[in-house]
């Protein structure tokens, strides 16, 4: 470790060397081999973060709750018995994924919760940290489950069907790791909703600025594509006779690059997703699977994009003789965070010495669905290289602390002043 | 069962009805639902299936005799102690595989010694069936693996060391399923080969004909790509800053459909096999692996197709900032069969009343490596819609019998002339 970090923020001091161990701590459980980390929704290894996270809550003397979709909550009672100042995120990684994403929200918010504790501080109104469950989609789609489940977006019923790549089933799974919880789901609006998150894109870093007030977040599309060909002899079945599923949908995947490069930025397109059945070198494919994830600011440009790839798939299909179905995965529009939130960041932020700039958020996150129910918000720290979802994933640790006044800094004024929205 | 099909062959009564029900009961081991069958090589499916032959070879009493990669032969003496007639081909079957590829060359040929034996007849020759090991590929690469080695063109020590799909080792598994043989391989040339088999394509259906005097191999080339690029963030990573494995690997598969079209028949290409890492729907992948069948006639076209293929695989991945590991999975020229049994199979299936054209092969066989020490030939029969490497392969059982009929006449005439190549 290296000298310990600290920092006042108002009359709090944050203790950020313990912050960085902690996301060390959390990360060596699935921890991959080279750094980076694998912890999908509600593995074996998703219930072991849970388990230490909470830990951590209960040593902060929270009172932890978690509810039917293992969402997990830990309060601080306030003065006032409101709402509370939520703040979190989520501990599940993509296979190939880093030590920050989604951890560092959640563990920031329990470091605040730190400070404000050791400065004997009880706020006006509650404090709350929240890890939200599959936020990812790696496993289970839609991702940001967990969330939008919370804020009512997803019956609790259906969003315990939902089965994943591997055919497990979320509700099978919540139980058999011990995080189906007795609270109600969706849980009650929190009085403000702030996540602190890497940006996981390359334009802080470019810019040379530490924090980003984010703006809202893009438009996501994600579709599966199930082609239907007629298998055959690959030496054998002249080309002019082939159905294959495996060429169209190599076709698509090829489309979504130029639909990319004819509509230009910021629509993002990839196939991540492929898988030909039954996948041997001599053999022409039965059924080729893939995922096309579509993503935009503006919805009108994304709805442009899927009824572009809809009209390229009946050709291409049509063309070669084979069948496709199509179902959506996940669909979230575009959205917009609170103008008082963003106003109340980039303030922040400035007053703390640390250079700003509005921006969208090309990911999604949970604080888009905290976005329907509260006014919500979220801060980005820089990504080295932009890089994230991989185990490169990498924040500077004077950025990490950074972010974690900044988050302190408005969650105390969120918390403490009596019209926090007022003009500041 | 229909009724007894029998069938007169000059001094031979062929059982064809107990030919169709061999061939069902070996297709029920690895059986699969809505018919066809999956037994790829030295599977515990495989050891099932070669026990059931053995035994009928042993019921047969031929002297029956495994080598070192597995191959079978059943061998009956002859009045002279010389190289034996040898018919055959191989048990194994792709993943969705039918129940005559393979199949048919091997029991058929029990059923011409079956009418030997039946008839009283000793010949001048020897006859032998023989199984080969790993034919398909859909395991281990190379394709027709243990034939290559049985004529010499592989090492044994080599041939053992390859390492398949699952990352099983051709040698342990040929000990797990006790078929690793005592026999020497390389192992003694043969007087002559003669293969019957589906035709696998459209052909003989097309024009009506019920046997194929195969005339030669088209030549084999099985490429595996590992491209390598960059993973990321599906959402946050612009598109000009992307080095996406699995981009370049869909540009690829669709530049081998435009070769083919662009060169023209007889040249086919394939994209079988394509797996993507870490394959999840918002992660830019880290690697593609795919596989390339390319297959032609002429070895100047193919390797002019192969040529060209590097090209772009150079190009496309300079211009995505990836790089790609090409390595050989299989080669083979173009083989021709020997002439005189060329005319040997079109002068027998016309003397049986039977049509019969000329046409090359568009899969590889066993006997293309058995030609390169001896005399070796193959007769086809029709394959319904050209359907094969799929549950759906059928062959009707007239032609089945048809087929059965010609071999039992040719294996005749090569194991009883005191000079079978003088012109008939």
């Amino acid at each position: 470790m290296g000298p310990v970090r600290r920092s006042e923020v108002g009359p709090l001091r944050m203790d950020t060397s313990r912050l960085l161990g902690r996301l060390f701590e959390l990360g060596a459980i699935g921890g991959l081999p080279g750094g980076g980390c694998a912890r999908l929704a509600l593995t074996d290894a998703d219930r072991a973060g849970r388990d230490l996270v909470v830990s951590w809550m209960h040593g902060l003397g929270l009172q932890v709750g978690t509810d039917q979709l293992g969402n997990v909550i830990g309060v601080r009672a306030g003065l006032e018995n409101g709402p509370a100042v939520m703040m979190g995120s989520h501990i599940d990684t993509v296979a190939t994924g880093g030590l920050y994403d989604g951890n560092l929200g959640v563990l920031a918010g329990l470091e605040v919760i730190e400070a404000v504790a050791a400065a004997g501080i009880t706020t006006r109104r509650p404090l709350a940290v929240a890890l939200f469950t599959n936020e990812e989609g790696a496993r289970f789609a839609p991702d940001m489950l967990g969330s939008l489940a919370f804020v009512g977006g997803l019956s609790t019923e259906a969003a315990h069907q939902v089965v994943g790549i591997d055919g497990a089933r979320v509700g099978d799974e919540l139980a058999r790791i011990g995080y189906l919880g007795p609270l109600h789901c969706p849980g009650p609006a929190p009085f403000a909703f702030v996540e602190l998150h890497i940006e996981q894109g390359p334009v802080l870093e470019d810019h040379g600025i530490t924090i980003g007030a984010v703006t809202g977040v893009q438009g996501i599309s994600w579709q599966r594509l199930i082609i239907t060909g007629r298998s055959g002899h690959a030496g054998t079945t002249p080309m002019h006779l082939r159905a294959d599923p495996g060429y169209v949908a190599m076709r698509l995947a090829t489309f979504v690059r130029d639909l990319t490069a004819e509509l230009g930025p910021p629509l993002v397109g990839t196939v991540g997703r492929l898988e030909l059945s039954p996948n041997l070198v001599n053999v022409i494919p039965a059924t080729a699977t893939l995922t096309v994830d579509l993503r935009h600011t503006d919805d009108a440009v994304l709805r442009h994009a899927e009824g572009r790839l809809a009209q390229e798939i009946a050709k291409v299909c049509a063309e070669e003789g084979v069948t496709c179905a199509a179902s959506t995965l996940a669909r979230f529009e575009p959205v917009d965070f609170h103008p008082a939130m963003i106003d109340l960041i980039e303030a922040t932020a400035t007053g703390l010495g640390r250079t700003t700039q509005r921006m969208p958020s090309g990911a999604g996150h949970d604080a888009q669905m905290l976005a329907r129910v509260c006014p919500a918000g979220m801060i980005f720290v820089p990504s080295v290289g932009g890089i994230s979802h991989n185990i490169t994933e990498h924040t500077d640790p004077d950025d990490l602390a950074a972010g974690a006044e900044v988050l302190a800094a408005v969650v105390l004024h969120l918390a403490q002043a009596e019209d926090p929205w007022a003009a500041t």
